[in-house]
């Protein structure tokens, strides 16, 4: 069986063909990061750019597990294979460990055209970011249409997690605009479509004219998108459709205006930075450790060799 | 004259013959962290050890700056030489700039054993912490008995400053309880002597039973410092002697208990482990410019090369 083998190559192979355990081995693998991981990457690059990013960000307790899981359900009635990454910058959990907990997405874990998984910190040695960055390109590269990303919390991470999707959904609820004004402006920034999730509560519509009332004081260049914004409740399936139809909007104005392509450039430019500087981060930690350091440490500490001298030192045998 | 010259070595001896021009210049190589002050630190390393080293910081308004005054006047009543570095990290000015707005230390500017400089974040490469214990170094390594880190602010930056301190004097105000509740913990765990200044307000009671009951709550080792507290009105130099005596009662205990040199090793520690760090960090920006770069990135923008087989490329070639 092609997915109890351990070479990359091989596990790619059948993840291609649609072997769920392959593929699992090689999100593993893509997230610790080793040379493995940096085997997959190889891989899967080539393969990669046909699938769709699709970001679902928003406050805890928006809604956003129940969203995906609607989402997932339309893009299925579309006819399309879906992979989604669920990310909790927060747990120390990983892998299949907290998939329990998203119980709304279990309706589609017998769905083989769909394939759902867990990510947080721990593992990836280039942290969360490229992490997901790898697991985005595989699922991509394995014949996913579409990948959605829902990343949990509206901090610093998942305002950079975001910056990986195609189109980025902010999920808020009514009377959001009361709870999170600090992050206002951060999640307008990223927005391509806002949902209103739990739309049969009260205040729906001045929550709408609160974003509309932002989207009008910002300025937007010659052509460019202006988020829309959809009303849902998750729960019962209402407006999925007409959320899943923004954003095949969103994705069509990208493509025409070419902002699809130059946001994907930006993205890798911005990836290949981040491992430069990872890379040279562990080559420090590398470094700042054995028998040479402790020997240069211990003349610094001592004050027989002034620190900057001892860093030269060091970073002389410096090769990557 | 030796302070028009403009090489380090002969720049250091005329500083630590007390050529206050040539200090000057020093500290602004030393400021910059380039080939210079690199230089710098290598003359003063041998020359360093004997002065010591007291931060003050608190939050803005405590009276820092008028409390560093009153104590340097005590400390040149007690016959020694002063260095201060007055640092804020939120100021783009650095140097000269902003000792202007000093105003209470300039009793002291016309007197050749106390020499004053401000510091702020613009310049050195490494950062103001690297440029700090730079000046540091310097000042001590130019026969100055004390050395006053003031620094602005209770954030971050400054309890890392604050950590190249022998003694950190954390300066409150009467009322102080109430006001910074959410730094008290930081605070608690820098100070070695609390100042509770301006106390000739109301509230002075409260605030060392305050600062009492927190100290109680602490957990001290068998035989470690526990943080005395002082009361101080610096504009009227009331307890500036017992604040001086309170320093060198810490001083003698962690020069009797080995807590000097621990600290001392730990900074030294630290240091080289920043300026590796912060030249790895150099170096990435350095490797992510330039033409080999733009076309690597052009590879993986394209989709014809992985981003880790483009870094593997790029790292290649890295040496210090």
């Amino acid at each position: 069986m092609a997915s109890r083998s351990s070479d990359p190559a091989q596990l790619f192979g059948a993840a291609a063909k649609g072997d769920r355990g392959a593929l699992a081995r090689l999100l593993s693998l893509a997230e610790r990061g080793g040379d493995q991981g940096r085997e997959v990457a190889r891989l899967a690059s080539p393969h990669a750019g046909r699938g769709y990013v699709v970001g679902i960000t928003g406050a805890p307790g928006a809604g956003k597990s129940t969203l995906t899981s609607a989402l997932i359900g339309e893009l299925r009635a579309r006819g399309a294979r879906v992979g989604v990454l669920a990310i909790d910058p927060s747990s120390p959990y990983t892998g299949g460990a907290i998939l329990g907990d998203r119980v709304r997405m279990q309706d589609h874990t017998h769905d083989d055209k769909v394939y759902i998984r867990s990510m947080a910190t721990r593992g990836h040695l280039g942290g969360l970011s490229l992490a997901t960055s790898e697991a985005i390109r595989l699922l991509d590269a394995t014949g996913h249409d579409w990948v959605i990303v829902e990343t949990v919390g509206v901090g610093q991470v998942e305002v950079e997690i975001a910056g990986k999707a195609d189109s980025t959904v902010v999920v808020v609820n009514p009377g959001w605009g009361d709870a999170v004004q600090a992050n206002k402006a951060g999640l307008l920034e990223i927005a391509d479509i806002f949902a209103i999730n739990k739309a049969d509560r009260d205040g729906v519509e001045s929550t709408r004219r609160d974003l509309q009332a932002m989207l009008d004081l910002t300025e937007f260049a010659e052509g460019e998108w202006q988020p829309t914004i959809v009303s849902t409740v998750a729960t019962t399936g209402h407006g999925v459709v007409e959320l899943v139809d923004a954003v095949v909007a969103h994705r069509a104005d990208a493509q025409a205006s070419g902002e699809l392509v130059r946001r994907r450039e930006v993205r890798r430019r911005e990836e290949l930075r981040e491992i430069v500087e990872r890379r040279l981060e562990l080559r420090a930690r590398e470094l700042c450790s054995g028998a040479k350091w402790d020997a240069l440490e211990a003349q610094v500490v001592s004050g027989l060799l002034d620190p900057w001298s001892a860093a030269d030192d060091m970073l002389r045998g410096i090769s990557a």
